[in-house]
């Protein structure tokens, strides 16, 4: 394995002096790139996720296009329920959908949660593919969906406003749920240390769906299973834990194993400084909305965020996901920004 | 004008000794009442929008039918688009939509802002008839779509999760979101005064995007036209605002002339009370989701509310409107529970 080139993103994680914050985006891979919307033209979603070479290929496009300190594997939250033994669709333009979902006890016995690293293999072998690729240029991130997030595809079979049914479920069968939570976290924990074992340097936990719970439930349905996949994984490498929207969260988080906290922009930097104690490297946390403003604005705001965390125990990334209509030389400034920064 | 019977949530409002917390729902008329989709079975949406017997009746259905403490008037907060000039559609199951959008500073310049009470008469007219059909019984709430809200939908021409154009528009072209929220408040504050006149006791203004806003973006695009809204209409009638999501305003507004502020569920009470320093009246804030649970989970949820906001400078309500799904013995279940509210 070749000694890495740009290690910021690992330093920053493990709280170690940088000379200026690293900086990835999320869903930095695909979407905006013409070089990804050429292969998309080609390949179906999940031929692209599937395909080793293909997700490597599109897992570097932004590394070389975009300049970004970290790649992050291509692939989806919901190649999961795929490995648990259920039907994912993705309609291009539609958004995921599961055919059969979870209603009952025996759906949920019905769930896989063996064999995680052979019924994912292909994602694994992108991994290792994109690792040899990356000869250490920059660190590799490995990804999963929380728990949470995975149970409210799993019981809406879609997506969803107000996640309702998912909700429902969470709300009158606690005990099912949580035994769907448990099935999720188990294998979950098996997919994000094999993601380690083939290369990946640090996992985020996507948590998209957190928000939609009060301050207790996500004490209840999300947090806990969070915590248990970062207190497995965090001894093999950093875990960075993304539950969008759970402001009210911080302050717990903050004291667990994670080494780093995604945040979104409904929250002032200063903020989450606060809640956390300043305590924990923080990763976030611009409006993806504001990449399509000018490309000086971009800068400034890009400075103004970067003010408010400060340049140490801070990774610079926006607050959820690229959109598809985000100009490549926006994006590309989003980055240079984080570079150029100079305290006053 | 016959006198109130009961007036717990104007009480409530003025910071006045109740015996226990009104109570209300939002979109408690229609969606889940029987009676409701029977008319609506038989009439499109504007037809019983704009036709004062059947808005009546519809208003009146739960106070009869579920036991709340207030009527709000029910119509839509697209109305203001309508008046102001723009066709809006509405096709079941479908959303609202608007089939040309606000684009540039000729589109703004062509809206009108005039003679809101004019355009909006047949609102007016189901207020009084509403007020007269209440007889005292309960009072009657009118209500305005918030300046920011509005300017989605006006610039989107559909509902959004992301709400990205409107965000675009007002982050590249600052000068023109400003002219448009000020012709926006411009008719709002009109409209919300001719509604206080025609038999409204309060009236509510419903942010429901504010929260996709960041904390400075709030202050910027949002607050200054929630404020001058509050400013103009409260000494005419008590105003409540509720800009879902926003958490990190709540200090702000609790020092504005509004009357009561609505939060929902993703605030616990406690830390709400702790960031309006228990200086103003807050509504809320029960998950619409919970409603779908068995009624003695309900009842206890229900409790646990009351508990953390206390009884006094507070109104049960739903953090969100009611659902569709919820069945109306759960919807009763929630209005029973707050009248039975005893302290341990």
């Amino acid at each position: 394995m070749s000694e890495l080139k740009n290690d910021l993103l690992l330093r920053a994680l493990r709280k170690e002096a940088v000379e200026r914050p690293p900086v990835w985006m999320m869903r930095q891979a695909g979407r905006y790139l013409p070089d990804y919307l050429k292969l998309k033209a080609k390949y179906d979603f999940f031929t692209r996720v599937q395909t080793p070479e293909l997700a490597t290929e599109i897992t570097l496009q932004p590394i070389d296009q975009v300049g970004v300190d970290a790649a992050i594997i291509f692939s989806d939250i919901l190649v999961i329920p795929q490995a648990m033994g259920l039907e994912v669709l993705m309609e291009e333009g539609k958004g995921p959908s599961l055919p059969k979902v979870i209603t009952n006890a025996a759906d949920i016995k019905a769930l896989n949660t063996a064999d995680a690293a052979a019924h994912l293999k292909y994602v694994l072998d992108a991994l290792s593919l994109t690792k040899r690729e990356l000869n250490g240029r920059v660190p590799l991130i490995g990804f999963a969906g929380a728990p949470w997030t995975i149970l409210c595809y799993m019981v809406e079979g879609k997506g969803s406003k107000t996640w309702d049914k998912a909700k429902q479920f969470a709300y009158t069968q606690p005990e099912l749920a949580h035994a769907l939570l448990q099935k999720i976290t188990t294998i979950t924990i098996d997919y994000l240390k094999a993601q380690v074992q083939a290369g990946a340097d640090t996992v985020q936990v996507f948590d998209s769906w957190a928000g939609s719970l009060s301050p207790a439930d996500f004490k209840t349905f999300a947090q806990p299973y969070l915590l248990q996949i970062s207190d497995a994984v965090s001894p093999y490498a950093p875990v960075i834990l993304f539950p969008k929207g759970t402001w009210h969260a911080l302050g717990d988080l903050s004291k667990s194993s994670a080494s780093g906290i995604g945040i979104d922009w409904t929250i002032t930097p200063q903020m989450a400084r606060e809640l956390t104690n300043n305590s924990i490297t923080l990763q976030g946390n611009f409006d993806p909305a504001k990449l399509l403003a000018p490309i000086p604005q971009i800068k400034t705001w890009v400075k103004e965020m970067i003010d408010g965390f400060g340049t140490q125990n801070y990774i610079a990334n926006l607050g959820h996901g690229i959109t598809p209509n985000v100009p490549v030389d926006h994006a590309k400034a989003f980055v240079e920004a984080v570079k150029e920064y100079k305290t006053n």
